[in-house]
């Protein structure tokens, strides 16, 4: 089976890889239109070769589009368009985006809709470029099924098969849901992450050994805000309301620790330590 | 050398290993009041007793306090009295707090003010208890000595050996200092941290699955969410004043994101994250 991947970032290059590697692929046609990348990701072994988008959505059988969702919302209802000079071939096109409903949104009335699978594998480090691709960066992670009843059920069979091979465990969700749940687990952690980085980072410009202090804990706090603009800002962007609505619960939270602070309510502060502590439970 | 610890957690139990191996301790004579804790160190082999306190802080050379500093900050005193029984034997008493100013106050006019070293190793994981004690913790941290020049320069250079044993840099500044820095590279971390789960938590109440989507960024944020209220509420109730200057200046920062992302504004939420990655520069 050919894959062509649009995009050989972090996403992208490791699918590359893996898929590969696993035998599910038996060529990798890469789109990466960043010069220096594309090198790297030839050299890298991501991808077999480097084409123009045109050409490798027509000689895929299935097709990643592993970019910003602003550009990706562009790029899948132009994936459908080619599709359509080749019926019998039954191509497949996918996404791996971290927000869903504006995705599925785009081609709601294509009349290809069906060959369109979109997923959301959960995995990702802060890094990003082909340099940050690595293998085995999706084994045992969660990819997200979203609006699945809208793709074919060979495509959807098909692309099953595709994730089962990286080892990712499936979830099926509408987009809506998609997008509800990803604002909880994953998009808040950013936004707090920059917060408190452009905390301290104020701070340092009158101290500027504050960073010699910097602990364990802290790094992981923080570790997020290295993430990349050009992925997040379109997230962050389309995934608006949800966004803003974790926000406000979140502030409302900080602001209850807060007023306990402020108040030396011990007893207080013992409660919400104790509540947060339930998730113990939950995470590993 | 004979060292006392008193509370052999994750911080008392990790020197009683190290110092013990490394040749700096003869003999570590422990005080932990929790049974099962005692009993596990002692099969652990954080140290080679336990003791009472009074016991533990005659017989020692170097008594190391170790535990959560409301309790500290009423050991201190009475274990320089204590060594005032024997003063041809210079003992000295250091801690391990996470907030130094009330520290060092408890003890300021005690005639033997110079047998106690005011110290923070930064180094520590989200656990707590015997059962989190571990070897090299400490390798390649920082310690930090606060109001140095308050000890006996014997006292210091003894500590500094100490120190040095289990591989730490030295940071000399004065407790006011050292809770300013810790507000804004520990302290403040810890508390979006609670906020973080305590968000989530609320929201699980609705939807049962969301954790099978948290992904590795999620859990890297809120890791720190699982720290003891022990530990925890004497530190932001003692450094009471600089916690909340430092979450006031984050909640300033999560309200421009707050607003931006409302906004629609993706130049200026591009230009908070890109003001945000400097932290790359500064973080390995």
């Amino acid at each position: 089976m050919t894959i062509g991947i649009i995009g050989l970032g972090l996403i992208g290059g490791s699918m590359g890889i893996d898929l590969k590697r696993r035998g599910f692929a038996d060529k990798v046609l890469g789109v990466e239109t960043d010069k220096v990348g594309a090198e790297a990701a030839l050299r890298m072994g991501l991808s077999d070769e480097i084409t123009s988008f045109e050409d490798c959505v027509k000689r895929s059988d299935i097709v990643i589009v592993a970019v910003p969702v602003g550009t990706a919302v562009k790029m899948l209802p132009q994936a459908l368009d080619i599709f359509r000079e080749q019926p019998e071939k039954k191509q497949i096109v996918i996404d791996t985006c971290s927000t869903k409903s504006k995705v599925t949104q785009c081609v709601r009335y294509h009349p290809l809709r069906g060959r369109f699978v979109a997923t959301h594998p959960m995995a990702g480090t802060e890094y990003s470029g082909p340099w940050a691709a690595e293998p085995n960066l999706f084994d045992g992670r969660a990819c997200i099924f979203a609006d699945a009843e809208d793709s074919d059920p060979a495509a959807l069979a098909t692309i099953e098969r595709l994730y089962d091979t990286l080892n990712m465990r499936p979830i099926y969700m509408n987009s809506d849901q998609h997008d509800v749940h990803t604002a909880y687990v994953s998009h808040i952690s950013h936004v707090t992450s920059f917060a408190l980085a452009l905390t301290v980072l104020e701070k340092e410009k009158d101290e500027k050994h504050i960073f010699d202090l910097a602990s364990g804990g802290f790094s992981s706090t923080v570790r997020l805000a290295k993430s990349s603009a050009d992925m997040w800002v379109p997230i962050l962007s389309q995934n608006r309301d949800n966004v803003l609505h974790v926000i406000d619960t979140y502030l409302s939270k900080m602001q209850e620790f807060r007023d306990a602070i402020a108040d030396y309510d011990e007893a207080k502060i013992t409660e919400l330590i104790h509540e947060a502590n339930r998730i113990k439970k939950i995470l590993r």
